[in-house]
């Protein structure tokens, strides 16, 4: 007997690891590749963090001042794409879930809130962290300044250079953001040496923030994506869209479409979708929506791998392109990591999900009829989604039902829509 | 007897016009000086809009298409700022009614979506008009692109010129924006040739959108602020914020603080709650908060005086610093009006609303502080009503009910915040 999924406040989140036939492939240590222990994780992660990276428990309390701080923006809006059927003259129904009206503008303050309480009750007074797209960046700031606590950002060079407001938004915050690679780290150092022009990856700049914080007794790291109990925070999307679309009149989607770089907005809307799909009889399809220029899922091999270009990070099973895979400086920063999270490497391998690569050009021209059409400019990772989502509903059946995750708006990421046009 | 004010899902605007205890002072036309004919307007606005701007009626209907876009992102919320409240240890209570989730991050949209609806209704393919930081050209630019239409906008040269985003924003809707003062109008050149090095004003961007649109039959002139039914749009904001304190426990607010530019944003929160106040026996007071360094009603005379620097607008009673004036390029742009509303102005005249005047730095300070504490980084017009009000609430008696307009989000804003940090 299981609890059904679902609900618009949502008091717990939803653990996907305890629904899967088949356990996730543990992490392991670089070094010996043996399965990680907990405490081999104490150095960067808060205990209660680490609990639920490795937890198979399948529901998890959300903490009351979490719940606070997300009950400022949160549920997120679901929203029917009416005036987009309407210009593709679908037959389907197209609803979105848009997290672009947090305060960062994104899905990621989700966990940010959750990792910086974790960290604030166990005594951090700093966190340190990567970013691509600088979204996760000034969520993570965002969530710091909430708990009196400070943060470095390692932005990966590509998008600290096109994307100032960013760090901007990170200063507001109290936080310090950093080009990476950077000087400050051996890691940085090295990378420079090696390729001075280079433009950066997420693999590298979490090599930085990763050694920082390990240096350091009072410093903790934070990541944005792959990680499961990121996984897990994340979650919130895809249980109050359960409960929306009940709201609306819809049991369940036919096809659930989200973008996919590292993973966590894909699996926060998604999870819920196929816990229910493995417990409660439902039939969504899930496709995760990957860039061309970083075709994880879809041309990547499903193998242990480290999550960052210096080594330091846990092996984890996942899609991965090789950790030292810089792709090409695309919009979409946040969707330029190598690997996948191993969640959702995980569903993918057992046919729980598919995948979709989508060219550039594709994502925006979707983007730009989005944005005519509903009124809101998606955010660039977004925009795959919506683009593959577009294709699909051309030929939807009548009554079919779709749902794409609007991960973040787009506005200040206008200089690509410029671009673009 | 009255209907009661306030609906989580207004199906009509309250026009404050039908409760005055004087009516408004009329419109004059600029040549003749007498009150201004109906038939003086067609060739800038549609019917219907004329309509509103002349009606005492005290509901008016909300087109079901209009409605239907309002509900995207509306209600948009209420939220109880408790984490600022603790920042400041008052003892009153904060609400913010958030107006930043719309798709352009301000209230704008509110009158752009009604405005544009109606101008395509009665056939007109273009609209024109004047921005000042941006935003109410952005919402235009996106109004018109969901009903088919295009935009032509003459943004501020210090705001074109500092906030290149707003312009990106536009584009994307498919709409076109040029810097004011221009060469493509005549009363463009006419101040180019005079001060060629000027920083441009709302008043004399509104005389070239006028220009353009008065030579054109197709193309009609849309006004952010300033007129009566802008007022009257703006007013779901108010209507909301009734219904969700009652769903708080808030039979009224005490105090209710919003920033005043033209004059829509504080309209639209506050009359309502003025409504009230006259007709159900509320006693909520109301503070326009305005830029110290564009002090319209704190230093302003109360009087009849044109709306942009050419004078070809109609002649409204308002209190005004002068069609001339030229205010200091500060960055809350969307306050640098020599004007004010003549509806908002008449509610000052009539002791219905008080005014106060804010410095840009204490404004910023409060901005920030409400950004860390918040989460929310507030636009810095919207600042102006925060620093009253947080300046209010540490004074507050113990339970005491503050409620601040929150206009939009300081997103596009980020290089202000930079510059004051």
């Amino acid at each position: 007997m299981t609890t059904p999924i679902g609900s618009l406040a949502p008091t717990h989140w939803y653990n996907l690891a305890a629904d899967f036939p088949e356990p996730v492939p543990p992490p392991l240590h670089p070094g010996t590749r043996e399965p990680l222990r907990p405490e081999d994780l104490e150095h960067l992660f808060p205990r209660e963090l680490i609990n639920q990276e490795l937890s198979t428990e399948r529901f998890i309390e959300i903490p009351q001042a979490v719940r606070e701080v997300y009950a400022k923006w949160r549920p997120s809006p679901l929203i029917r794409a009416d005036r987009l059927e309407r210009a593709l003259g679908t037959r389907g129904r197209i609803f979105y879930k848009y997290e672009g009206v947090s305060p960062a503008g994104s899905h990621k303050p989700n966990t940010a809130v959750a990792q910086a309480w974790y960290n604030a009750q166990e005594g951090t007074t700093r966190l340190t962290t990567e970013t691509g797209a600088g979204q996760w960046g000034a969520s993570l700031a965002l969530a710091c300044s909430l708990f009196g606590m400070s943060c470095e950002v390692w932005q990966v060079r590509s998008s600290y250079e096109s994307k100032p407001y960013r760090r901007y938004q990170m200063e507001v915050y109290g936080s310090t953001c950093h080009s990476s690679p950077s000087d400050l780290t051996r890691a940085g150092r090295d990378v420079l040496a090696r390729d001075p022009q280079t433009t950066g990856s997420l693999g590298m700049a979490i090599s930085e923030a990763v050694e920082v914080a390990a240096a350091s007794d009072d410093v903790h790291y934070a990541l944005g994506s792959v990680l499961n109990h990121v996984m897990l925070h994340q979650t919130v999307i895809g249980l109050e869209a359960v409960a929306q679309l009940r709201q609306a009149g819809v049991d369940q989607p036919d096809v659930v479409f989200g973008c996919a770089g590292g993973g966590s907005n894909l699996a926060g809307l998604s999870f819920p979708f196929i816990g229910r799909n493995l417990t409660e009889g439902a039939s969504s399809r899930v496709v995760a929506c990957e860039p061309a220029a970083c075709p994880t899922i879809t041309q990547g091999e499903y193998r242990y791998d480290v999550g960052d270009v210096a080594g330091t990070t846990p092996m984890m099973k996942m899609y991965t392109l090789g950790a030292d895979f810089v792709p090409p400086a695309i919009h979409a920063g946040g969707l330029r990591y190598h690997g996948m999270a191993p969640m959702v490497s995980h569903a993918v391998h057992l046919g729980l999900m598919d995948g979709v690569a989508v060219s550039q050009e594709d994502a925006f021209a979707a983007g730009l009829l989005f944005a005519r059409s509903e009124g809101i400019v998606p955010a660039p990772e977004s925009t795959h989604a919506v683009a593959a989502a577009v294709e699909y509903a051309r030929e939807a059946r009548q009554g079919e039902v779709i749902l794409i995750g609007l991960s973040g708006n787009g506005v200040l990421d206008l200089p690509a829509y410029e671009a673009y046009l």
